[in-house]
């Protein structure tokens, strides 16, 4: 067995393990079920594994206590006020937490200022890959899927990335008060927009799982039996791939030397 | 002369003649001052040149009109209410624009609402690298210095990105009037958060710039004449990028599945 085909043997007892009961080393513990699908789709990939995977979410963090400028300080103190990968979990959260809504007064603002900060953050993938051939068709397949901030890093691991966020400081602690600089309507408005968020991010990743179980393998990899079919949806794969490609290069050309 | 290096040449060529006389293909037109430092420092480099570059701005864009659900709709009269990458043009930005405020009152909300956008977003950079070693020494250089969102694209592009970002929907168009969801004073909030960030993001280039003077070649295409001293500073430069890796991939393997 090469080395590879370990490391994937490897990660794929450790998921198949995992529960809330042998929880894994992330601060959660367990797979987002919400990933499941499309997880499954690419382990079933001879050669592709996933190293770690985000379905989505929304999290209320209060950055931790800080010593100069840091920002998002996580650690000393720091802490989730909220989080949740489900959107059926998101109506009313700031009802759970007693804010102070100061609306229109200006704030004292200073370096070691705490912070509260609302995200949303979209799907997150990272997939060890056999080969570059294979991390290279991977990438061009979530980038054709419009996960435009995808890229290969180092081992032949891809990240696969999308721009979908919401990234809003709307608060910040003063003694033991949680203060809100906004009001409780436009948290309101934020909630409305993270739910319009999560649509377009389960749209996006059902894009992506379609687009996985079509991908077929590299040629280098590819065992000689591919059926008719399988050719055939692989080529079409392909052309897509190779059409976005050729689409993505005149787009930077167009930009040329400046991004907007 | 090889396909690299004529490319190289061409990228150059319209470079050293790009001015707002003569503007390139992007909507500002010519090449953010901010960046001509890094750019000068990466294209000094025998096997890098950049195709894109943006110094980090801050944007306030008024979505277009939308036909569907569309998250920061470009076109059909989306357009720039603001625009700046100089730190110093953001004091009182808002002061310019009449919006209307409504901070306390419920919007009605819609599939075509036109939604106003506070943006901050920080350096980007494109980068052409002659072969993978190259791509690779870039990459892992970049995520030393702190960009943790970069990545390798297709053709040996490595696309140079880090999170300091700020994403706030914080206003809409009504008829013809710019409502505001949020008081003046959060404006005032997000500008001093925003200034905080080009700060962070000033630095971060910085370090950028002097790790990649500090690089030299990959192995594979370094000239015999290497002095001791260039020796000494790529070894060093090349100790913190494995340092680095190994604590990524420890930092992977803490996260297992679930990114956090």
């Amino acid at each position: 067995m090469n080395a590879f085909d370990q490391k994937k043997s490897a990660i794929l007892r450790e998921i198949s393990s995992n529960s809330s009961q042998s929880p894994d080393a992330s601060p959660k513990g367990t797979i987002d079920e919400l990933c499941l699908p499309i997880i499954e789709v690419i382990n079933s990939h001879p050669d592709m594994v996933t190293t770690s995977s985000c379905s989505g979410r929304v999290s209320v963090f209060l950055e931790g206590i800080k010593t100069n400028f840091q920002i998002g300080a996580k650690g000393n103190q720091g802490r989730w006020l909220f989080v949740t990968h489900h959107p059926e979990d998101l109506p009313m959260w700031y009802k759970k937490i007693e804010f102070e809504y100061r609306e229109s007064q200006p704030s004292e603002m200073n370096e070691t200022q705490r912070y509260i900060l609302f995200k949303f953050e979209p799907l997150i993938l990272h997939v060890k890959c056999r080969d570059s051939e294979s991390a290279n068709l991977l990438y061009s397949t979530a980038m054709a899927c419009g996960f435009r901030e995808s890229g290969i890093g180092s081992n032949n691991i891809v990240g696969i990335r999308t721009a979908i966020k919401l990234d809003v400081p709307f608060g910040c602690l003063e003694g033991e008060t949680l203060v809100s600089f906004v009001s409780e309507a436009y948290l309101e408005i934020l909630t409305k927009l993270s739910l319009d968020r999560f649509t377009e991010n389960f749209k996006k990743m059902d894009k992506l799982k379609e687009a996985l179980v079509m991908m077929g393998s590299t040629k280098k990899n590819q065992a000689q039996i591919e059926t008719k079919e399988e050719r055939r949806l692989r080529k079409m794969n392909e052309g897509l791939a190779r059409r976005e490609a050729i689409k993505e290069e005149k787009e930077r050309k167009r930009q040329s030397q400046n991004n907007e």
